[in-house]
């Protein structure tokens, strides 16, 4: 498939089945990631999976709605701020923006595999770090739940025209 | 090409030719950012395109690369702080996660398209909203030239193993 087609394929599942995930599949979701760029090529991302109940009770009371319940894994993002690239002239922290790109990647991936994703930023950030014992250098960024996408829910969002995001100077 | 094929060809372009774009492929490309997704589908995104000379002069100011010059147009990508999503546990501002997706999408469509990208943090913010007058809710995030790729130069990245930044819990 081209990669507009992806991109336009690829949107967030709130509808989980149970079942499980095969290796392949999720080993390929991650070589992905790996392979996504990043600031000075620092690569200061960590990504917690998620499986065991515990851990995914854990991940869930950050973010507890009833339609996460059904996916087999989540995924927890997060960027190390002792690993991230930081910019000279005003020091600004490149992690987020190096985070974003991986986990965007993920989900592409996730989307060509026939696995569905939804970005989550709405998390309660204390409890994430709280439950899963972050060390003090690892922000949790995103998180989605990684699974088999049951009948879609809900409308598809709808996007800005091009004229009014591109300028031409 | 699957979607693991298009992340490793992806690369950091240093060498273009002048070569004109065609207007069919950086529409195809800024089809790819348009869908990206973003939180709360707020879409905080601003692209400004430099193809004249003069604002060709004004992007290149602030990241002054000989290898810079020869691409036929630079694309500075700007995110929206009066428009981007906060998240109200930390206020903590998602604007660098939406822009660095779109941007993303922006690189891989490139990539696809037989052109080259290369991610540039590494410019003078100040002097970017100087020489484009950004406006003060404009923040610039990254920077790419966009051309065809000359010659190949340089070595290409590595990156870290699966198992140094993958965790199962």
């Amino acid at each position: 498939m081209d990669f507009l087609y992806l991109v336009k394929k690829r949107h967030s599942v709130r509808n989980y089945l149970t079942d499980e995930i095969e290796k392949e599949k999720l080993e390929y979701i991650f070589e992905c990631a790996r392979h996504a760029p990043s600031a000075a090529n620092f690569q200061p991302w960590h990504f917690y999976i998620a499986r065991s109940e515990e851990a995914k009770k854990a991940v869930f009371e950050s973010y507890p709605r009833r339609w996460m319940e059904n996916a087999p894994l989540y995924i927890v993002a997060c960027g190390n701020i002792d690993k991230s690239w930081k910019r000279g002239y005003d020091r600004k922290d490149y992690v987020d923006v190096d985070i974003a790109i991986a986990f965007e990647h993920i989900c592409l991936a996730a989307e060509e595999q026939g696995l569905g994703t939804c970005w989550i930023a709405h998390f309660d950030p204390a409890i994430i770090i709280e439950n899963l014992e972050l060390p003090s250098n690892m922000v949790p960024i995103a998180i989605t739940p990684l699974g088999y996408p049951g009948e879609e829910m809900g409308e598809r969002t709808q996007r800005k025209n091009a004229e009014d995001i591109i300028e031409f100077l």
